[in-house]
């Protein structure tokens, strides 16, 4: 299969700039797609590299720098992704303090539709404090979603099938590792096919070292206007949905409804488990529908792979992040200790890895639109809904 | 007005290097101006833009990267700014980590004419302390200064006026904005004529969010020889000064005079209420003299836009930082929790800005300086000049 | 003596890359020696500068963006360095949080042959708390090693003798430089002569304040396979050697010999105090050989110099960083205000400076291995060893 190098550091590979496209494939205009890569300049992005992939109904561009993120996406006129107080994004690693603000510094960078929170640890920051020997003391910030958005990938690559319908995949591989620390890579094929709705991330965590690797990884994926608005709707076949806190608890009962843009609103977070085709089958799907039912995102995983799922409601101003995140995640986003004590952390044995896939679809028709809740409603007669609008154990601290 | 966009990450504008004269623009060589933009290699400054505007006579650079602060000047032979300990800035604040060093990390990029300090905090860094509902704690540091000096520009412009003078704009916007944080835009016009002896900084802080944003701006505009020396003085139409602490408090009856380089000098800093021209007219200024008296640099602003004055000396070894700080601001430089508690911080509306406006004079003949210390005397004559020499509520913490 | 500047951040001056062998001085193809710089692309070394000196036998890589450190090195057919679990550096210092989990930031980037740690500190990060007048807490953290290694340098130049055999010499000056702060220069000169199988580092350590500059310095120069293996030794003149703690001392009578790579080991650590050839010529070494004592590494000092030395033991999975660090210091890697109560700080005074001078010798047949391990029995037949399998005062911690 054709494979084009962006960067590979293990043999000084790096391309400043590159367009691919049928023509220059020599395969055809069967279907007017392209991949483009080129390193941006100025202001907090200088020196980002950015490769947008257009399959010719469906846009959307990935940031190597930023971890092979997803930065924005386009279908058919219809944005996806928010706006982001973050106006000049993408922001580039080296301008984004981790451990800046008790822990909070990722938000200076964080504008994506799809960040990738852990692998480390991903929720939010706690802080570890150690006594010496001696009395002094030492504290470690562990920072909100952890380390793996803000590291530059050390390969990326672009393949185009030869034969149609010519799926198109950017490769990656981002590592996070240290001496006496994680050495996780995250192998990362991210694909889609000329003239298709969707887009698939299949990411394989690979313990790079010789002692077992604990991990933990969600999907942050970020939705504003069109998605959102006010009447726009949540949908998933749903087990049980839990407020994270408080807060969460005041809006439970509509838990899956949107409001309209309010400034100072505060954030809503509820967990779930979801409902799963079968055990052996355990594909499942989340969904976001605007009011009128004529457009939609999905989000199509397995429940084996992913099994925590969150929901972040944010629809504050729209000036001040008027968004929506669908979360399918290994844990929900508590404080790493809280999480690995219930045992939400997946353990990587030596020579192991780990394999989730998400497909992002895109639908903007009543009727596929319909036809996507059907698919929602058939998985949830299969279980009743257990509504907690306190935060409760397991799933999360109460009190 | 011919406009040159050298920076918009909003349309990917980015440009290397340009050069702007009389020549270029057509408009015959009355005076032999230029503005000159270049990216800097190697070192801590690689990466870093910087734009120098010669005016012809007054020279001064100005570095988009580190939040549009001026660099170093020159006028007629006569260095404007100081000899920074740090002696191969500009800095790419890539490699500042402002929450390092106890926050005082601010310091190792620190060697401009001016420097903004803001605009979540300036002044003296504090920590805040945060005890969980399960026990564990998170400190947050907000550092020396705030974070906009190492802000790069998203957008960055020159502007040159097609009439005689042809004045010559600089104008720059740097975000400090994240999700849950402060957003607030400045746009910057920095501007100057050819031949004349002054530049000009408008700064328009606008609130780019749907809540109100407090926040806080000091000008730390920074000058050693020659216009620091053994007897140069200090001249402003005072109101009142007070000593910071018991430290400045030794030195308050010199306030105003400052003494020869000195190894192992302790930095003493004063604050002061100046005097404007009238309740309706607010202009005033704050002069830095040398010895002689045929040299001065003059700031003339406006008290009801930045009515805390702050007198930094710190007449150090030449090596170790031998520079005073003429300091303009909306606020004391003291820890913020401090300045809110009395009142100084700006709360920008909703839709709402502020705006500040600072020129900078530079002088350098008898005649000249005697002209502007008669105005400085003019205004003197408006009020007597109450001074405390140990620290005194409501600008400084007491004890 | 013709001089390639590289980098000069005095004037401007930066190059891209750049080669330069005998054809290029035109000295004749005598030795096929060779100096080549380049900036690297992509990934986490995305803007590195780097440097590689071959002198026809001896090959090594210098880092000026990484405070001239070396990276790798080959002799004949023998890697010099190790394989770290980072493995797609040289990481650029601006992706290195140094005061980032608890202290150990550093760890991020560290992958080299040679790191040197310091100058404000080197060893174990610590934490200084300090209580403000109203109370409130400020935490600062000294990490791990320092900050010299994540430094770039502000001048390279390479320079080669114009007279047979014509040394090779890479010149660089790291600025460890901060208003308030501590104001040292390194001017460093790393040197080989064409088909030698040593190189030197000569680094002079200037005081750049007025005020005298306290320091430290330790070089940490890391082995992994082929020199590391199974039944390795270190070998070296010992007066004593002392476990830096409880799990250094479970392995005090093997010191000097290696075990395979073993999952899940531990570091272990000793201080010694070497033999010196006499007082007034006080050169020592140390050596590590492989089991076969046909290979070995070789360093050579002077214990006026570097006083103190260290051996890390670090026989964990291969992958996980089998490596034994051979580290000369002026101090031991304990937290500083250790070091410091117990005087081993340099203080460099107004004006002074501090000269180290240390050569890496690589030896590759038996005889030559040989050789050097009767160099260290004959200064050993000096002095009996004194052993402490307890961390033990001056050097450790007690308890």
């Amino acid at each position: 299969m054709p494979t084009f190098v962006l960067t590979d550091v293990s043999s000084d590979v790096w391309t400043e700039s590159l367009t691919i496209d049928p023509t220059a494939l020599g395969l055809g205009q069967d279907w007017p797609w392209s991949v483009t890569k080129e390193r941006l300049r100025g202001g907090r992005r200088d020196g980002v590299d950015l490769i947008v992939v257009d399959n010719g109904l469906l846009r959307f561009s990935i940031v190597p720098t930023r971890g092979m993120g997803l930065w924005k996406g386009w279908f058919q006129g219809n944005r996806l992704g928010w706006d982001s107080p973050v106006t000049d994004g993408p922001v580039h690693p080296a301008l984004v303090n981790l451990s800046g603000a008790g822990g909070l510094g990722w938000l200076d960078g964080f504008d994506e539709l799809l960040a990738r929170c852990g692998l480390e640890n991903n929720g939010a920051p706690f802080e570890v404090k150690t006594v010496k020997p001696d009395g002094s003391e030492s504290h470690a910030t562990f920072g909100l979603h952890g380390r793996i958005a803000n590291i530059p990938a050390s390969y990326v690559a672009v393949q185009v099938a030869p034969e149609p319908p010519h799926e198109i995949a950017v490769l990656g591989q981002v590592d996070e590792t240290r001496l006496f620390g994680l050495g996780i890579r995250m192998a990362t094929r991210i694909s889609t096919v000329p003239g298709s709705n969707s887009l698939t991330i299949r990411d394989e965590f690979i313990n790079l070292k010789d002692q077992p690797a604990p991990m933990q990884v969600l999907y942050h994926w970020n939705f504003g206007p069109p998605f959102l608005g006010e009447g726009a709707r949540f949908l998933a076949p749903i087990k049980s949905v839990t407020a994270r806190d408080a807060r969460a608890g005041e809006g439970t009962r509509h838990h899956d409804r949107y409001q309209a843009p309010t400034a100072g609103f505060t954030e809503q977070v509820y967990y779930y488990e979801l409902v799963g085709q079968s055990k052996e089958v355990p594909k499942t799907l989340a969904m976001l529908r605007n009011r009128e039912g004529d457009k939609a995102v999905v989000l199509r995983f397995q429940k084996d792979q992913l099994p925590a799922f969150t929901l972040w409601k944010n629809t504050a101003g729209l000036r001040d992040g008027y968004v929506t995140g669908l979360e399918p995640g290994t844990n929900y986003p508590n404080p790493r200790p809280f999480e690995a004590a219930r045992g939400r952390i997946v353990t990587l044995p030596v020579g192991g890895s780990y394999v989730t896939e998400t497909t992002l679809q895109v639908v903007a028709s009543p009727d596929e639109v319909a036809i996507v809740e059907a698919e929602v409603n058939r998985l949830q007669a299969q279980s009743a809904i257990i509504v907690s609008s306190t935060p409760k154990e397991p799933v999360a601290p109460e009190g």
